[in-house]
């Protein structure tokens, strides 16, 4: 199969492209190295040492044999290169990675708000313009986020897989009805990706496009076997307050002893996959697309569920290092339960890998081995949600 | 009261500031004269013959002592202009009309699609930042649509204003839930109306922001007291294929002898309403904003609904020109049934104007009187909602 991977330089992109690469597919990659940009902008590095994107491919092809191509390209401002690409390439599928993933940073000032909209909105458009201008039958693939769903918001039910038939009242009695589960982002980050769903659900409907969202927990892990094979090849950890995701955070904070930094009262439960099940979602995804003229098909990309002082104390207990309880930066419920359907990708077999089997493997084989180029002063999640949640800058840097 | 009326030269936008100076606000337009360029773009005038802005404004001042001011200036490209007039003006309110809005239009091509989204959302978006950054507390009224419901979703259940409470399923048994009626529009440009009900949720819940969305019908009419004053202030009327409402569209054929162009069967039931009341609803939602802390608050501002062919039959009646049934360039039914609630505007002292008392007067007062301005060549809608719906060029241009 012919796939475009946008944002195939990412942390979920650049191993899903090795994998799909691996198995056989015709990879190429598009991505304006925007993430890492950012870090530029942040002032921070990816934990492992990420190398070039063209030393990467070079070391995949000298390794396997195997040809990946990389096109640089800015998917929200140059929408004539991407339609010309996708009419030159002729794809089978895009899968799209290609959009600001941080909830923090998506926080953080005026222009970071206003660049998450911009940048995810007009990405997704013009992917979506340019495949129906191809006239090309492309299916798309799309990484969403649990966040579109919110929590708690139908209490102790479980969250489906996209859709909820509810009943509404009529003057000839009540309806069934199958609706888009009511979207509650918490940030303008997880806002962008609840957009992204009604420009799926319109363009599904008046051109039959055939997409796929993957609504995904918060991914931890680093590697994948094909981001294994050779540390150039290694894929990217963020540990600072912005881009790093709570558990990869507590690992790179355990490996150097740093208390545990959770925001909060820790009482949020969120919803988790190793990123070596990301690339076996997508895997999955791709080889189950939508027919010409269905609705959007939704996945919650998600194994299990925790609380994040649960996994604090677990790390904690695994490590011996002590938890901090520090404000909370979010606008958000102290406590929440989360019960999420998950049954698409385990009937498409997935083999989920769990955290009791690979935390220990984590913290050795990444966090540990890299902790000397950690800048500490990074790890305390400084974005807030609103103006006056600020807390004193010298918070628990050591 | 200091208003910022955005898109303040628009159809709905001009009148509305009009209005809101003469009862003693205090307005501000910000335009960036986009709806006069689109017109050089696609080669149409409005029938009636509109003054430049500052020549507007000027003849208004001369009539009345009253000072409206003026700022060009594009919300979607310019933010820095934006958040530092709403610092340095400090409004008590923001009525947003600053958008795109020609469903046509934002069918018509590549281009159009993508300008529709980018402006659409960037310019709410911008909007809802600039008054966060600003720190001010600035209600924000915004005309939204109609079309953000679609059409037929619920049967026989009338359309709520804005929310409906519906049964959801779960294992303790249903629960009641408030949700956001689902959305589901029928063209990029009601999209963009539905992406902005997400962007207004969010910056209520998280930053408390007072927003107040009107889900608007089709509009109808030209004139309100305050344009009929001089010719100088009068307001556009569009008849083209893209721009012109159905309406408007039938009357000005009508006066110039041209078949009335029904597009499909004309089966669609659509809710209409004056711009006399347009005008008043924008006033009525100003001085009954949202607390602090609540929800987006939602009115239908609608005050009847008629079936197309309905009205291309009426008008037919009253003016003696026969009825042309032309292919749909829509993805839509062919007929719906539409039941709108419309309680809170006429609970809060709307006086509608009436399609049985007004459509006389229009015919006679703008579309007869500025028949001669007509360009037939422009009259039948071509924008497609998807590629191979085009029909015959020459198709009743007479």
């Amino acid at each position: 199969m012919k796939v475009l991977v946008l944002g195939g330089d990412g942390f979920c992109g650049w191993p899903t492209s090795l994998h799909l690469s691996d198995i056989g597919h015709d990879v190429t990659i598009v991505d304006n190295l925007s993430r890492r940009k950012i870090d530029l902008e942040l002032e921070v590095e990816s934990l492992t040492p990420i190398r070039p994107v063209g030393e990467r491919l070079a070391v995949w092809r000298a390794l396997t044999g195997k040809e990946i191509g990389f096109v640089n390209l800015d998917l929200a401002e140059e929408y004539d290169r991407l339609e010309a690409l996708i009419r030159a390439l002729e794809p089978d599928a895009i899968v799209h990675f290609g959009e600001q993933r941080a909830a923090p940073y998506s926080m953080r000032s005026v222009a970071a708000k206003r660049y998450t909209v911009d940048n995810n909105v007009r990405a997704t458009h013009n992917v979506l313009v340019a495949v129906v201008a191809s006239g090309l039958d492309v299916a798309v693939v799309h990484l969403g986020t649990m966040g579109v769903y919110g929590y708690g918001w139908s209490g102790s039910a479980p969250i489906p897989e996209g859709y909820l038939t509810v009943k509404v009242p009529t003057p000839d009695g009540e309806i069934d009805r199958e609706i888009l589960h009511p979207a509650n982002p918490g940030s303008v980050y997880h806002m962008t990706k609840t957009l992204d769903q009604l420009l799926f659900a319109f363009y599904a409907k008046n051109d039959g496009l055939r997409v796929t969202d993957l609504h995904q927990g918060i991914v931890w892990g680093t590697q994948t076997p094909q981001t294994a094979l050779d540390e150039r090849l290694i894929n990217r950890f963020d540990y600072d307050g912005d881009y790093g995701t709570v558990l990869n955070r507590f690992l790179m904070q355990a490996a150097i002893g740093h208390p545990l930094t959770v925001h909060g009262t820790g009482g949020q439960t969120r919803a988790f996959i190793h990123i070596r099940d990301t690339v076996r979602c997508v895997q999955i995804a791709l080889e189950n697309p939508p027919a010409r003229g269905d609705k959007v098909k939704v996945f919650n990309q998600v194994t299990e569920t925790h609380r994040v002082r649960d996994l604090a104390e677990l790390v904690a207990k695994l490590t011996g290092v002590e938890v901090a309880y520090l404000p909370n930066p979010r606008v958000e419920a102290d406590e929440n339960e989360l019960n999420v359907e998950r049954a698409q990708f385990v009937a498409l077999g997935l083999d989920p890998t769990f955290l009791s089997e690979g935390l220990l493997e984590e913290v050795r084989d990444v966090a540990s081995r890299y902790k000397d180029r950690a800048d500490t002063s990074k790890i305390v999640a400084r974005s807030v949600w609103r103006k006056g949640m600020e807390v004193a800058p010298d918070l628990v840097v050591r």
